[in-house]
């Protein structure tokens, strides 16, 4: 079964908005067993919605059109789906209610604009809207079936949920779709795919697909198959996931189950904390604060983090965290020597189990032939030691600091499950 | 001139991913004067991109393509590429050299995949790619240009930015289009709506059309136009903002000049630090380390910024920031007392001229009846003194967050202002 995802509206075009319909969409048909075969945004314009209309046709099952069913004079998707199926647009008395009782709930009048809400192609099946005033509508054209709902996400995803889906999955038989996504860290997608080539060519005898996600300082290995036994499907990702595991497993970090959001580094690391109850604090000086919020924007973060220094300007790693003024002159600041303090003194001054220290140059600036733009230290502590390691990224500031950022947490983990051994 | 934006991966039809490279693009292009008609999302399968590249030529005088370029086996779009336009695949030395030095700039091997970059189809014109290995390619087919380029979004960003904008816009000739827009913040949407209404029916005796893009925390406002006198245009705009100075100053806080990136709050005030050869600390509990991330993600920022404490376990405002252990139990860390001792004392700790201090409940646990969830107090410091506002925002972590860095670096902002006066 293959679907087709259209997004109707000028704002989309003009890249005013963020097409997040489309990925919601595309989440919740995948994970039924339904293929998402193409997306397509287009204008208000009713040759580029029949074109669509009839493109889509030649590809897909199903055709999930979202937006221009406002009551306004730019929204004309309703005007064009009605000509398209030679289906004159007639008052639905659901509908009509449905619109009266929205506007009476919130005291206010319907007016002559939103009675129009209630217009719908004949012979088309009506989907309600218990969130909004205009209605789904679900017509079919020879053996395709076309869906149309409003582009306000909540609106949509209600149709959906409620209604949409569930009729799909009552009307038609749909194969399983299962991914398991594999998280690495510390390694270059060419790297890796030079590493799991042998695997990777052996899963051609298998039912599975591999993709390669790369992200700063990552890459996402996805594993997806499809077949009518939900339990097969799971163990023979499962299997494949064993053998990878042997090849690469010092740089998976964690695994994103399916039909779940992938679990962030931070995330890990806290959960790692937090089973041991464990605390971490920070010095982190070109990051400036970045680390610290990534694992201050997860909820009950002050269960293991107790608070972070940035000691940005050099003279605060000396009067706040008391490194070693003698370094400034010799080894420098981005250094080993100014790292390990750093990490050592600030689990003392905040009492925590763990801490990460940071001190690198981000650029675009302050690089030296001896160390360039994208030199970073980082150290990890414990109550009983610390260890640094070196990192050399490019020379794109912001990527830098997002690089450290995933290396540093990176590194707090393996000491962690190092421990745990 | 119309262009199409064509994005090729799994990864969007499956919903792994959020489309943003289309939203930047589009945005860029009708910057220019470049129409964006159509929008797709296919998979990387040969006869899916070549359907898409024959449709596209249909509508479009440009063809954009972002994904597929990477170097594994996934990725196929280079190879239908050549296909498509019967040129086959041959090294590129400049490109060879390119990969090269970006490999031995980072110590690293190039290795066997990655030589395979330097392939392009004969007689395509390549864009240089100086933040990562693949290449972009120009190729021209009939009337149509297809320019294809990596996935990874600031790849693609400075391949646009940097070679194919400029190239456009010297080979062809453009409208001119003028957008400015009006940075307002401490204001919301439907209020500033309502206060401009009379300005805004006015506008439809001239040419400008306007836009209202909220973000958490502040509303921009667009204004644009086009046509074939750019002073003109330019004057035009000027004027209508003349008249809505009038009635908001007081929310405004910048302006988006057309063809810069919009200035964010952090960057006006890093400005103001700057020409004033001031600077800046922060103690920030609930933002956790967010608004030292703001500040130290522009370039230069060791200028103006000295560091900051994320006291994020209570007993580190004592220990570190010296704040009355007598408070805790009386008024509370989340309290104008808290905050005014906070921001009074990193100032002298760091010795800078300003100082913010937040402490808040970001949610979504941690409320009370008295102090809900979004309750947030923060203060601004100088030399001479101190002034805290309580804000009451949502029940959204993350917007929280967001939300209170924008009215503390605006607040900072406003007192730069009002001293200089």
């Amino acid at each position: 079964m293959k679907a087709e995802l259209l997004t109707i509206g000028d704002e989309i075009l003009i890249g005013q908005i963020v097409n997040t319909n489309s990925v919601w969409m595309a989440q919740q048909l995948n994970q039924m067993g339904v293929q998402v075969c193409h997306m397509a945004s287009v204008a208000d314009d009713e040759t580029a919605i029949v074109d669509a209309f009839d493109a889509a046709a030649k590809r897909a099952d199903f055709v999930f059109i979202t937006g221009g069913l406002g009551p306004t004079k730019d929204d004309i998707t309703k005007k064009t789906f009605a000509n398209y199926f030679d289906a004159p647009l007639e008052e639905n008395q659901q509908i009509l209610d449905d619109v009266q009782s929205f506007f009476t709930a919130r005291g206010r009048d319907m007016g002559r604009l939103n009675r129009m809400q209630a217009l719908v192609p004949k012979g088309c099946v009506v989907i309600r809207n218990s969130v909004g005033t205009a209605p789904g509508m679900w017509m079919q054209k020879g053996k395709t079936v076309y869906v149309s709902m409003p582009g306000v996400p909540y609106e949509m995803k209600e149709m959906m949920l409620k209604t949409i889906l569930p009729k799909i999955k009552e009307e038609y038989a749909l194969p399983f779709i299962y991914h398991k996504t594999v998280l690495t860290n510390g390694i270059a997608e060419s790297t890796l795919s030079e590493l799991i080539s042998d695997w990777e060519d052996a899963l051609v005898h298998s039912n599975i697909k591999l993709a390669y996600l790369p992200q700063p300082g990552m890459v996402r290995l996805r594993l997806s198959t499809q077949g009518s036994d939900f339990d097969q499907l799971k163990k023979a990702v499962a299997k494949e996931i064993e053998k990878l595991q042997v090849i690469i497993q010092k740089y998976i970090f964690g695994y994103e189950e399916y039909g779940e959001e992938s679990p962030s580094l931070e995330k890990i690391v806290s959960d790692l904390l937090r089973a041991r109850k464990a605390t971490l604090s920070i010095a982190e000086s070109c990051t400036g604060g970045y680390v610290s919020s990534l694992f201050t924007a997860i909820s009950g973060a002050s269960d293991v983090f107790k608070g972070s220094v940035v000691p940005y300007a050099n003279i605060i790693k000396h009067s706040l965290l008391e490194v070693d003024k003698a370094l400034f002159d010799t080894v420098g600041v981005v250094s080993r020597e100014c790292v390990e303090q750093l990490a050592q003194n600030v689990l003392k001054k905040f009492d925590s189990d763990y801490a990460i220290s940071i001190s690198g140059i981000a650029g675009p600036n302050g690089g030296t032939a001896e160390k360039p733009v994208g030199t970073v230290w980082v150290a990890v502590a414990t109550r009983k030691d610390v260890r640094a390691i070196k990192f050399q990224f490019g020379d794109n500031r912001q990527r830098n600091i997002v690089m450290t950022a995933n290396a540093a947490i990176n590194m707090l983990r393996k000491v962690i499950l190092k421990e745990m051994e």
